[in-house]
């Protein structure tokens, strides 16, 4: 029995919110339960100098959780001075994974800059990001469409991720706070809306897992991010 | 006239939401119209070490900006590795502002840590934290007394914070950012329920400011403030 | 009764030397009694990156505070590798006020950097910055002169500021420590040689202070500033 | 056809040399063919403070690539103040897989540090780090055992690691440097001797892949670590 | 012909004020010339942590520059984030040179700091901050000896410091910036008044230097170095 | 009689591989006994900015020591943030000392970086860096020649250093750490081909030193040099 009482392969409510703040090219508040993260997309004319002049774009995130969104308060990282090895961690597996949507070239010399600030956290909030990134990226792909700013659609794929995990011996989905900080093993998938995998992190917590547990958990993974990416494109199908 | 077509001495709408988010002791949502920031106040049971065995209690505050809560990005604080000059100035208001709130002799050896998080600016954003703030620290002091945490009442003022301006040569009240960047004059006031001062910061943004401007604005704040503690206070008496 | 035994409308001896260090364009000790500053002022013939091509000017302040100016000695923040909030405050605000006194279309493109360093602090100190700072300006406006370097001279007003307060009940100007450290209201003001406020910043270090306490207040530092301005005219008029 | 001429599942020569250095329980230097990995274990008699009291000991890891490991030289870490994205990722894997050796319960209140240092990088940097730190954390448990410093064997499982990839279409195994940087998808893997994964990492470069190539990955893996296993244990049962 | 027209072996004029500024148990302003370094003792009744219970105290010195000391003006430390390595390397040796004076048992637990902040620079900044941090050591152990705070007294030897070079060919002492910046070698003497060596940091600048070249600077440095202690005794015999 | 048995003249074994890594430009690993160095030369087509069109060159140098090169670990200066102040004295002396060996005209508008990483230290890791540190710029520049990039020689001197203190009343050469944690007197010495000096700095841990020890030891690090200039001669005249 899991501690919420879903079932082993049920996903948490979701909800996607579009353009939950005004100013950003894409803003999107997604809601895993009661991880609350807010994913802005900012579109830069620039390229970072390692790219400068190659004919083609770039995106990379940001990732931060506000001091309180959790039970026990946290460290401010910009007070701190550093942002912690967890939050460098996750922000780098959220920009490669929503670079493997785009067509870099096709998007021209220009940066997305991808931020998810974690308003609430009750576990999954990368992968929450991911899914509510994608949303927000694919918002300031159509903002650049409307202003003619691109020949192609730069968008190639579309990009969703959960976590999977052994809670109790059992395969679950989308591990919560306390599921996450008791599970033997967690996984975090993203794959993209052919089943194919773009990031594949798996984590034995205690001991180490067994090939059959890995492939139960992708299964559940492919599952639940297939639900996601419906959820994605019911929203990016309505009015905003 | 003013951009947003108000009265000199309108405040734009003001919404205040309570339990914002679960887990901290006090999360207020506050909006001046477009501006909204999160409010949450954390209980701590440490003081800071040159506190330590004095008896009394400390309250400090944070703040930060999302990077998209503005129309262009600003660079991430922890990413850049230091809060710049502007956050540093506005966290010790807020700080300063709410500390004058409490009887710190009355709330013990513990801290309370606010943190103000603006998700969307459009001008007001210090005086904005501080209003809300101040709800939050009432909530928190609320869940110390349901837990007998507290011999009395440490709550000795309420305070609010509002900003006013010479705009077009008029005095203004609660400016947004189309008035605040192009204002001559900028004054952010805080003040009790009593009607006395608790901080008062006028700034000349071109040439100077005479006596008789300083007296218009500060009945102005005065004017504004009242609204604001009243709004304060139908917050705190309804359902979180 | 003031601890020193002045009036409560007297200033500390002023002391104001030009040329106290040979190098710098405009170098200038001033001495609020105990309080002595080092002010000087830089030019540097560029301009911060955001104002490139704009055609004007920029001046900008940094203080700092010798690690035993004070009765305790201070961390030095050069080893601590970061300035602290009170140093930042104080910094913005004298590079804000001495702005004030510019017509940075007139100064053309370069900077005026003014560094305030404290050799010793007996209260006071960032009015002391102000109004020093000021001086070690107009001496480099001069350099920039008699270098024929300008076409107008871009200074266009005089600027001085005092600190005023409430001690034992009694609104005094120009506190010392003891008196600081002990004041239920500290309130910094920045005057132009026109009557007009640049800057008005009154904090309640105690309960609040009221309207009228305010005017006491401003009606003292108005008249503090006169004898500042009047001091600044003399050390201006001699020989450095 | 690999650059290197190997056949699919080949690994690179395998060396492991113990006591590279004196001074340390455990100091062994690996090589993949030519990337070789200095990997020390140090013993502190400490423990991290959220441990401290739990009866229980800690393993952590740092990583670092000597500037000249490369072709290109890199920027040294501590001259330029912080480490970077990549570092930390892959010191938090060696940290992560290496303490899954451990019963930390058995090792006591005690720490053990390891520190990967890459004196040439050909590739495959972090799975050498990960499969030579065991061997050094081997060496520092039998220090501490000659020394009678623990009850009971605190090591209850072997650890190795190798990377995996796509390559041409082709699933490889232990990529080094010419092949990583063209590679399709990356994978790394962490097993321990009883055919259990600690560590899952695959991140699809361009695209995304398959779930047969996952499996064909995962076999290619499971066969490199059962060579690197035997390897270690090689290395572990000869004088050192 | 040295650009200043002294005889090879001639000392700038010195110049040391005691009680410079009031609140330093030591404060001393040294002048050698238009350099001009304020040197200030301050006592902490505690000692760091590598030293506590040893039953010794310690001494550490800081150096600083003011931002306009020099011609050009130099970034302020504090407001880059880090001392410079030159600034490192001269703490370093003031402090390792003013150790050199102490009998650290007889200190008893507590530290001694020696700040040492130049407020102009014309050359031989490291040499003025010992020889003038002497004094203000001296003069912070007669403070610790008035107070009774010592069994015995720790000073044990008296120590200055001087600047040998090579100029145009010729040895010559005390070397002015426009000396230094052309010097083929730079030597920098720390002595005691036995005639022992404390320091001796020589450094060819073009070339190298002979022994011949090097005697003769050290007999310049040890004669230049009577002067100074000499200089040393009459300050502190007179009223500060 | 010395820690080690030997004689007051002599030097530990001297052992001086070239290409111990294959990357860079120089790559040598030199062994004073015990203490062993990897010496790397990297090659940059730019300069400084502070060299731009002057038509020279650069040679600087950075050092680091690997955690665990010491009995006790030491903390990563990457993961503290900064780098001591010993590491920012060393790498000033190793990039003075083999920047006097070059023409910098000779060399071009090009840096060489010096990176001296200590694998294991047992005393003298400054000394050996400095003599290892010249045969892999000898090595680099050696490449430039063999890709006929230089128009003639820049090495214009040998440059080799060795240690010398006074250990129980005796001067002897080369100091191991047992010596050098004991010693009254350290002097580390680099001297050039023709016997001339780079740098002398000599520091007394206890005391002062005198100057006929100061000339027995200078005598002493003169014939040591000697052998290591004559090392270093061998080293580079055979094979790599």
């Amino acid at each position: 029995m899991r501690p919420s009482g879903r079932a082993a392969d049920a996903l948490r409510p979701i909800k996607i919110t579009r353009q939950f703040t005004r100013y950003a090219e894409g803003s999107v508040l997604i809601e895993f339960g009661n991880t609350r993260v807010l994913c802005t997309a900012s579109i830069d004319e620039k390229v970072p100098p390692f790219l400068k002049g190659r004919g083609q774009g770039w995106l990379t995130a940001e990732y931060g959780m506000l001091p309180r969104a959790t039970g026990q308060r946290t460290q401010r990282e910009a007070a701190r001075g550093k942002q912690d090895g967890r939050t460098v961690e996750i922000q780098r597996l959220i920009g490669r994974s929503l670079r493997a949507a785009l067509d870099l070239k096709a998007l021209g010399e220009r940066t997305i800059m991808i931020d998810c600030d974690v308003l609430q956290a009750d576990g999954g909030t990368r992968t929450a990001s991911i899914t509510g990134g994608y949303v927000a990226l694919a918002d300031a792909i159509r903002f650049l469409k409307s202003h003619k700013l691109l020949k192609e659609d730069p968008l190639r794929r579309q990009v969703a991720s959960v976590s999977v995990g052994i809670h109790n011996g059992t395969p679950v989905v989308d591990l919560d706070y306390a599921e996450d900080s008791n599970a033997a093993t967690d996984m975090n998938v993203v794959m993209d809306d052919s089943g194919g995998f773009i990031e594949l992190q798996g984590t034995a917590e205690r001991g180490s897992f067994r090939f059959e547990e890995m492939l139960a958990m992708t299964e559940l993974a492919r599952k639940g991010i297939q639900e996601l990416l419906e959820a994605q494109r019911q929203a990016l199908a309505g009015e905003p």
